[in-house]
């Protein structure tokens, strides 16, 4: 039950390497979590695994750990891309943390023809992407790009990278996963109301791209961007 | 774009039917949808189909329907129960919203060993269940069980009735859906901590249970709905 505390840092993690804690982390480990001198907690900080850390100094608004022993190596996540077209409220951060915990190596926020959404707050997805790394058990936080077009980020698109193309209007599509090409790949999932005839035609011509059914509902971005990770997940990732 | 607007009602539909609405319906349709007399939605009610109705009347607060053809007819989801532990917050109501749109038959809220929720709002479950189903076109509105205890619920279980058991502890478990038995089922969602000792002894040793792996990562009881229903869904359900 009393799961260890988790906390991603920027600093090198190693033997006797000391971390200086950021004010938030201290706010929560110290005043939330009411952790005191000697306590331990978990350290990770995407590329040297998780560390034990023991707390040597705390202040209120600050304090200081002491690395200790490695508890698990580096894992990374399979070469998998998410893009998404943000999507009104708290929503656009629930894609942000399902797609952490799933296990993506890159988030893309995509502007399509159908986005209302004009910006995405940046710092603020990075900050959940964070958060549900520390909750998963992950040692590692996927890269977050700044919003841009669907048109650029496709016009310079690497074409070994498949796309599983997730198009709500494709429901009776029989196409399995299974049976597609192995190698890098990123999801694209859609803003409510779906896909442009162009944007459809324009992503469905290229030879890189596998259009999937996600079932006979429509389902919410968020529910879409589980439903296509487990998918592919248990087709060719980490759940296999 | 524009997809119409889609209310469940709770009277029969049917061919010159008259349907009363809510006053929150009405609300809905008229100030925030600006519909008029004439304009057109579709209805449904979990027994006849989707209806195409117009607006015949319309106050502040009321306003009356007149059936006039069946858009789509009755889908009812695959024999499938969600059994899950509430957790805190409004999670519990994505959960629904997830279970509904995913589609199943019936969702059961249990308190188990580690369930910190003691109580959920009926009402408030319901009420999110039949907006995720006006949302995700759907015909169909699962049933929502009272809170109750995982053990009462497993006490009066019919074995023929197959647990997909979804258990974190379970993540290096090689067992796939694919060969399980048909039937009904029930998934079966611990909350935040797991499962106790007892109860995982208690499940695992049924015949009728069946342990599959969500992969590496401990994925948030929200996460997990969606998760093990799309495994679900590929596998048994109308997704296949």
């Amino acid at each position: 039950m009393a799961s260890k505390i988790r906390l991603y840092v920027e600093c090198d993690l190693g033997s006797d390497e000391r971390v200086l804690m950021r004010r938030e982390q201290a706010h929560y480990v110290f005043n939330v979590m009411r952790c005191k001198p000697s306590d331990t907690l978990l350290l990770f900080n995407g590329r040297d695994g998780e560390w034990q850390a023991k707390v040597v100094e705390n202040t209120k608004s600050s304090g200081q750990l002491l690395c200790d022993h490695r508890t698990r190596s580096q894992e990374f996540p399979p070469d998998l891309w998410l893009l998404f077209a943000p999507v009104k409220g708290s929503r656009t951060d629930l894609i942000v943390e399902k797609a952490t915990e799933m296990g993506v190596a890159r988030i893309v926020p995509v502007r399509t023809s159908f986005t209302i959404v004009k910006r995405v707050r940046h710092a603020r997805l990075v900050a959940h992407a964070i958060e549900a790394a520390e909750q998963c058990g992950g040692t590692f936080v996927p890269v977050i790009e700044e919003l841009q077009s669907l048109d650029s980020v496709l016009s310079q698109w690497s074409v070994e990278r498949n796309i599983m193309f997730c198009d709500e209007s494709e429901a009776n599509r029989k196409r399995s996963l299974d049976r597609m090409r192995r190698g890098p790949w990123a999801i694209l999932i859609g803003p409510e109301g779906g896909f442009s005839e162009s944007e459809r035609k324009c992503i469905q011509s290229a030879f890189y791209c596998n259009t999937v059914s996600l079932g006979p509902r429509i389902l919410r971005a968020d529910t879409a961007v589980v439903a296509s990770l487990t998918m592919w997940q248990k087709a060719f990732g980490d759940w296999r």
